[in-house]
């Protein structure tokens, strides 16, 4: 990813392995500021409190607070501070299945340890892997994700594709490349036009704030809309296709995205405009087969009644935007069922939304 | 309409006729500001610039603008005053179906009148009569409406009907009532349990300032939203029905409303909720036959890159919420084709959203 056309991953560990840094995208676009993460309590709270979101990257601080627990342990506590960090940090979004495997991952690994020092030093190799891993699979991902991109730019004789995407499932939201947005930086390389709507994405406003920003940084053409648009663009035939992320997707293939993306995914299916959702396997449940039992997080009407944004003197304030009093419901993701789903952008190849499909492309969860 | 506990209307003359009176709506609900309109340009500029919006306030102001035309108009010029200050206020917004029918009213009328003080005192009547025939349709459409509420509320043995809408079809986007509160307000009258989803409909937030804001001040439990999550409700069965207003409805039942109200249209269909529009006979439009021929107001991107707010010390305060050089695109208003509408509420009754149907309720259009 770049940065001021500067390479970065949105989280990384000193050199000493001591600090894990991150960007805290709170205060992005207006402020760029690098954050240390010391304690798996920080790990926590950056989670829980939205410095680092997405869900590649939220299992990547996982995986990392997980090392933080361990290099905090004190001797003989190394067994109780992994499970007991790793039962925090799992509770520290609800929807977000990357927390869990992340967690699952590095408990299982350091089963192998022969001795706590031996677990210490597999706990953070395995957090390095994760995250790793996760720019590996985002970037495969992408090319797997291009080709459809590449298909339609074919389709209108190599004029541009119009894609919209909702939330930010871009580099921000992973440790680089991104989910959505791989494919859309894939195909940019390859020389096709495209061009990318980005809903705003309220409350927390991750694509006026995040995708459009990172979009800017990479060169990529895009057009930032309110949430309430995208339906009335695909009428008018201005979307070409729709590529969101996801927070967890069933092994059945319904999907469990930002608060909003059910409505996305309806305008496409009534409108023939196919609608992908771009995942590392990560972020697959095996577990549950009814996107209706995946738990959906409730978070503060204050995020629905006030907003942040720049002042003209180039200060952060947060106003007000209702009367006093105003009651206000917040729920962070919805569901959208697998019937409404063109297929699954996944590192392994393209695949339908549905059990049979899903299974065949990942045998080893049989 | 109750503000304060005191009765207002959204638009009145004063005793003298010379000025008319608004509510500057843009600082809702921060400030109650009341504001006088002393030419047709003042007329003009209220309506484009959003001091006063909604289908039914619009077409009264309207009207009254017609007024004003024609109390600057020099001796002589009144029917020139009459065909410039109609022609501008019809473009004053693209969408609007009320604009014109407000204008052609009045200038039929004027041909009645045997000179020009005469035929002034017929545009002021006519513009008087157009905002007390609005409220008393709304209040009309409300007993209609109320109708629907009361089966819903013995269906569910007298618990709570949920009823989620979209942008501010209220009091504050008519003359007194609103199109898609009125019904409300009739079944809250009836002792009938009502509360209201506010989608909060961004970019303008004429949701999160202005319908929960009304609603509160008639004392009518609401709950504020995001654009994103009534899908979700829906999925959840938090939504008994759908009610919405509209700027222009096509003889056929195709329904243009606030950006966003097809996504909702899709979301109730998919979830067998009824969607209902509301709307005096005045936002018929018996030339198109097609939603799509329907003109789609653009406006401007810093709708969608800023938003006002109040901050901690009182002061009304627009802040950037986007990078430097972020692009944005503002359709305000969409297509809900017929085929998704349970019903259009009107003055006269429920009716079902074609054309054999609306033509035979309104049979002097046909």
């Amino acid at each position: 990813m770049n940065i001021k056309n500067q390479h970065y991953r949105t989280i990384w560990p000193t050199d000493d392995s001591n600090t894990i840094m991150i960007i805290d995208q709170r205060k992005l676009p207006h402020q760029f500021i690098i954050e240390s993460l010391c304690t798996v309590d920080d790990a926590i709270t950056a989670i829980r409190d939205m410095h680092v979101r997405g869900a590649g990257l939220i299992g990547a601080t996982a995986g990392f607070g997980m090392h933080l627990a361990a290099a905090q342990a004190r001797p003989g506590q190394l067994a109780n501070a992994l499970a007991d960090g790793g039962q925090r940090l799992d509770k520290s979004r609800p929807t977000a299945r990357n927390l869990k495997w992340a967690v699952d991952r590095v408990l299982k690994a350091a089963e192998q340890g022969t001795d706590e020092e031996d677990k210490k030093r597999i706990v953070f190799e395995t957090a390095c892997e994760i995250a790793d891993e996760d720019a590996a699979f985002c970037k495969a991902l992408g090319q797997h994700g291009s080709g459809i991109i590449r298909d339609i730019s074919t389709a209108k004789s190599g004029g541009t594709v119009n894609i919209l995407t909702h939330c930010n499932a871009g580099w921000l939201a992973f440790v680089d490349y991104g989910s959505a947005t791989a494919p859309i930086y894939a195909a940019r390389d390859a020389g096709i036009d495209v061009h990318v709507w980005v809903d705003e994405t309220r409350p927390w406003n991750q694509g006026a704030k995040l995708t459009a920003w990172e979009l800017q940084q990479e060169g990529i053409p895009c057009t930032l809309i309110t949430d309430n648009a995208g339906g009335h663009l695909m009428q008018q035939k201005m979307v070409d296709m729709v590529i969101v992320g996801t927070d967890r997707t069933t092994h059945t293939g319904d999907v469990a995205n930002k608060i909003g993306t059910y409505l996305k995914a309806l305008a496409a299916h009534d409108n023939n405009i196919p609608f992908y959702v771009a995942l590392p396997s990560s972020t697959f449940d095996w577990n549950i087969s009814n996107g209706s039992d995946i738990p959906i997080e409730e978070r503060s009407g204050d995020e629905v009644t006030t907003i942040s944004g720049l002042t003209d003197n180039g200060r952060i304030e947060t106003v007000q935007l209702t009367a006093p009093g105003t009651r206000a419901l917040n729920y962070s993701f919805d569901i959208t069922p697998a019937r409404l789903v063109t297929g699954l952008i996944t590192e392994r190849g393209v695949v339908a939304a549905n059990k049979e499909a899903i299974h065949k492309l990942f045998p080893e969860h049989s």
